[in-house]
Parts: structure tokens; C-alpha cells; sequence
């Protein structure tokens, strides 16, 4: 994946998603004693970075595969993500959602057109009936995260961001499948200048953290974070480029997850997800190491039920 | 209030505001069956349109007056906005606030410097406190809406969404007090093409609606709205521009005002206040008669307590 590549992958998306504005705050500025851009993709389509690289990896498939329809497992933003950048180039998707993903995801499924089937809460049986419907139809099997054509597309986010703020020293991101970190890590190497990006990962789904210690891909035991879209596993695919170029993967607990989630609604008045409240909530459990610097932060998604929120008692 | 002085009023508060976004979603152009540009102002500084005309009134008074400091009271957003401008402006600000504010809205006043004195929820008690303090100190009354300086700061708002789509349409804004609408009202009559502006208004608190129909100030017997920025009475100085300029008031009951910042929460990822919430009800409510035009909503604040919200059950 070139400098190139991800130029091309820019231009070709361009047309299909939004260009979501950079905020500031002069309360977050004081609160971390540093200036942070907020990168807000809550304002994409959909409501997450995710239709980036849905976008593009539908736009490379050749004329017959798209015909035959995409397909992904996804538990949430992935399957919207891809259900309306398939709809927007008139291709059919298919969603396999485990069964207990929020109702307010599925319904916008649903509502971009996508085609919902229901599987056991586990990898193993996602997997399964997603090797089973794609043998069945022909359908190409887009992987939420682990596919260099998704990750280059998520790390568009960041390359806009740096066209906007070319002389950011960090850019943080949350970490759950890794693509948003690959591809940021690579729009950070090739368009920034001494550009360190660090990843915020929940303590409960810390398999980035204990992947870049041992070498090795880890695994999650459990998953028992607020921040659902970052349940997912590492891949092949994105763990070398987040060996290469990420600087540091900081986790932290539930508590400052829900912590810097109500202080971004509070005096931002962004709704964002909890899963962009973790890459905050990292530049917050950090501060001291990033005093006086150009901090970007990706947020990455909006998409929470307003009905279920972790601090309106 | 001449266009020139509009024009001044906006280049003399410039460096002290925000130049708020101005934002789109496809969703709600669907459901509206017309286009329709959100002006952000709950991303203004102390999240509220309310520090533009703050700002503007500071910026009239003389050396002198300004030595002696400001004094206003309010229910919320113009207490922050006149604390954080008089701040800005090295001025010093009291508030006279009901002892049944938010507590978030005394915090943020605090925060802001401004020096918070309670008084009883009544019109009266504070109008009394307000001239004993007045008389004690020197200081110079700024109310809230009903003032030249205010009206023409606020009307900024609706100039600067102008400048970005000089095209609209139909304007529409909450009323309260009436300064965002009386000034919203001149700057589309000077700067818009055949741009007429709305006012959405809670039937629980229809001053505004009635004042139209009888051709004079009429007063809320109670007003039991959750949109508690808009308690608050129409005066002698915005109500004729308001006959003037203003196209149509709209009423808005409590559901619809719920159901309205639901909507915008859900779907647009904004933090908007009940205020806010109301503008967009009357659009959804009207809908028919804005079929297919250009419709621009001043979104006035995001001041909203998350832990007291009307929608987490």
C-alpha cells in the first residue's frame, strides 16, 4: 500500500462519502494542555468512518462480482457502513449480525437496504454461515477490517484530516479490528510530518495491546467492554502495518471510557459512540506525555441509542 | 438597525465567536421532503447563539461603563454568554439567576467567571434585584433579548448562514425572548433574496403567536414547557420588528418538541437543546408548505444537562 494507493483510493471515494469537519474546543485545549483537532466521521454517512472503506472495497470488484452481490459479518457500523455504499452502487449486500446487536443498528441496516441474517453471538458461528451464503450465492465476502482495500479506505479519514491540519505530532484512534489504526498509520507515515499515531484500546478487549508486546496475534477471553465496536480481533492484514507504524497502543478502563464519552457530549455537543470516547479517554490518561502538542483525534462514530446511555441516572 | 449596522455589528464581534458549521444530513431532507441547512450554533462558544449578542452589547458601552461592569438575568444560556464575553472583554459580569436553574447552567457560569447571585423564579423578583444592583454598583443592565445591541448580535447567526447559502428560502429559529428571531428577521430582510423567516414556538409558552394575532405584547400565564430557554417574554424592542419581518409563528406541543430533538440526536449525532428541538418541529410539522424549497434552521444551543435527559427510559 503506497503513498499512491491511497491517493488513488481518496479520489475514487470522494463522490460517495462526506468530508466531515475538523472542531475544536478551547475547554478540551485546556483540559489536555494541548491543541486537539477532533476529526469528527460521527458526521459520515451512516455515522461512522466504516462507509470509507466499504466504499472502496465495492469499487474494486470487477463488474461480475458485483453483480453477484457483497457480504460481510459486522456488529454494527460495518454493516451499514456497507449496506449503503452497496446501495449507492447498486449492488446487493447481505449482513450476517450476531443476534444480539443493538435493535437501533439493525434497523439502520434495514433502513440502507441491507439484507439482515442472524447468527449465534460467536466468531466461529459467523464465520460458518458466511463461508456457507457465500459458496451459496457467489457473493464476495468483505471483511470489516482485515482487507487492504478497507483498510486504505478507513485511513482516508486521516489523510483529510491532514490535509486540514498538515502539522499534527499525534493522531489518536480507538483500536477493535485494527483498520482504522492501519490505515490512519499509514495516511500519518505518508502524509504527515513526524506523525506519531497511537491507538486507545479498552482494558476488557486489550488483544492490539498484548499483539504488539508478544509479536504475535492475540486473542480476546472476553469482551466485556462499553465500547462495542471495538469487541473485534486483530488481523493479518493490519497487524504488521500497526507494528510498523503505530508509536504506543494506550488502554483504559470502563470508567474513563464513560468518563470522556459525557465530557465530549457535555461541552462538545457531539454525540459520539463510546468506541471514539476510548481514543479520548487515552489522550486524557496520557496528558502528560502530549503537553503543548498538535493532537488529532479520529471520532470515529455516532451511532448509540439515545434510549440506553451509560450516565443519564 | 440599518444593514450597514448589521454589517459593523458582525466585523466588530468577529474575533470573539465562532464561525459555526453549517450542516446537512440526507435523512433529514427525506423526511422533511425538502433541503435543509442546519446552522450550529450549539457549537458557538458556551454553546449558544446568545455570546454573539452578548458580545456585541459589551463591545457598545464606554471605558467608563465598562469599568463599572455588566449585570443581566437570566434563565441560562445569555448568564454563560455574558460571563465568557465580559470575560474576553476583561469586564466584570453579574448574573442574576432563578435559584431553579440547571445546576449545569450555574456551573458553567461560574467556569466563565461571571459571579452568580440567586433571586426567586419570579419576573419580578429579579427585575427588583436587577435595578437595586444596578443603583449599588453602577453597572450596566444588559437584558437578554430585549436591546438593540443583542438583537443585532444574534442576527448574525442567520447573516453568517447567509453568506454560506445565500439561496434560502425560509429561515426558521425558536422564539423566546425574541432576540435571535427579531434579528435573524433583519438579516434575512437585508441579506436574504425573498428569504422569509419562521419562528417554531411551544404552545405551553405562545407569547409570540398570540402577540401576532392581537397586535400587542401578551404575557404567558405559565409556561410549563421543557423548552426552557423560550419561558421568557417578548419586549417592546423585538416585538415590532417581529410584526414586521416574520412571516408566521408556528406552535409546537411537548411531543413534538421531544420527538423533534430525538430525531436530530439520533440522526444527526448533534447535541441540540429542547430550544433547538423546536425550530425543527415546526419545519416537520409545516412540512407541506415548505415542499421542496430551501430551508435553513438556526440551531440556537446544545446546553442540555445529559444526565436529565426526556428520552432514556
Amino acid at each position: 500500500m503506497t503513498k499512491e494507493n491511497l491517493s488513488t483510493c481518496y479520489n475514487r471515494i470522494k463522490p460517495y462519502i462526506h468530508k466531515t469537519p475538523v472542531l475544536t474546543s478551547r475547554l478540551v485545549n485546556k483540559q489536555v494542555g494541548a491543541e486537539v483537532f477532533f476529526k469528527c466521521e460521527n458526521f459520515q454517512k451512516t455515522g461512522a468512518y466504516k462507509m470509507r472503506g466499504a466504499t472502496n472495497a465495492i469499487m474494486q470488484l470487477t463488474k461480475e462480482q458485483k453483480r453477484k452481490g457483497v457480504l460481510t459479518h459486522s456488529s454494527g457500523n460495518f454493516a451499514q457502513a456497507l449496506s449503503l455504499a452497496a446501495q449507492s452502487l447498486n449492488v446487493k449486500a447481505t449482513i450476517i449480525m450476531p443476534s444480539n446487536s443493538p435493535k437501533v443498528k439493525k434497523n439502520a441496516v434495514v433502513e440502507y437496504g441491507g439484507n439482515i441474517i442472524e447468527c449465534k453471538p460467536t466468531i466461529e458461528a459467523r464465520q460458518t454461515l458466511a463461508n456457507k451464503i457465500a459458496k451459496e450465492t457467489g457473493a464476495s465476502f468483505i471483511h470489516p477490517s482485515n482487507d487492504p482495500n478497507v483498510i486504505m479506505g478507513q485511513g482516508t479519514a486521516c489523510l483529510e484530516l491532514l490535509k486540514e491540519q498538515p502539522n499534527l505530532d499525534s493522531i489518536f484512534c480507538p483500536v477493535g479490528g485494527g483498520g482504522l489504526i492501519a490505515g490512519s498509520a499509514l495516511a500519518a507515515h505518508y502524509f504527515g510530518y513526524n506523525c506519531h499515531v497511537y491507538g486507545g484500546e479498552p482494558f476488557e478487549a486489550d488483544d492490539a495491546y498484548r499483539s504488539l508486546l508478544s509479536g504475535k496475534i492475540e486473542t480476546n477471553k472476553s469482551v466485556n467492554t462499553i465500547a462495542d465496536g471495538l469487541r473485534t480481533q486483530l488481523g493479518h492484514h493490519n497487524f504488521p502495518i500497526i507494528q510498523n507504524h503505530v508509536k504506543q497502543i494506550i488502554r483504559v478502563s470502563e470508567n474513563e471510557i464513560i468518563e470522556a464519552m459525557c465530557f465530549i457530549w457535555q461541552r462538545m455537543k457531539l454525540i459520539i459512540e463510546p468506541s471514539s470516547a476510548v481514543a479520548f479517554a487515552a489522550v486524557l490518561k496520557e496528558k502528560e506525555q502530549f503537553k503543548d502538542k498538535k493532537i488529532g483525534i479520529i471520532i470515529s462514530g455516532g451511532n448509540v441509542d439515545i434510549n440506553n446511555l451509560p450516565f443519564n441516572n
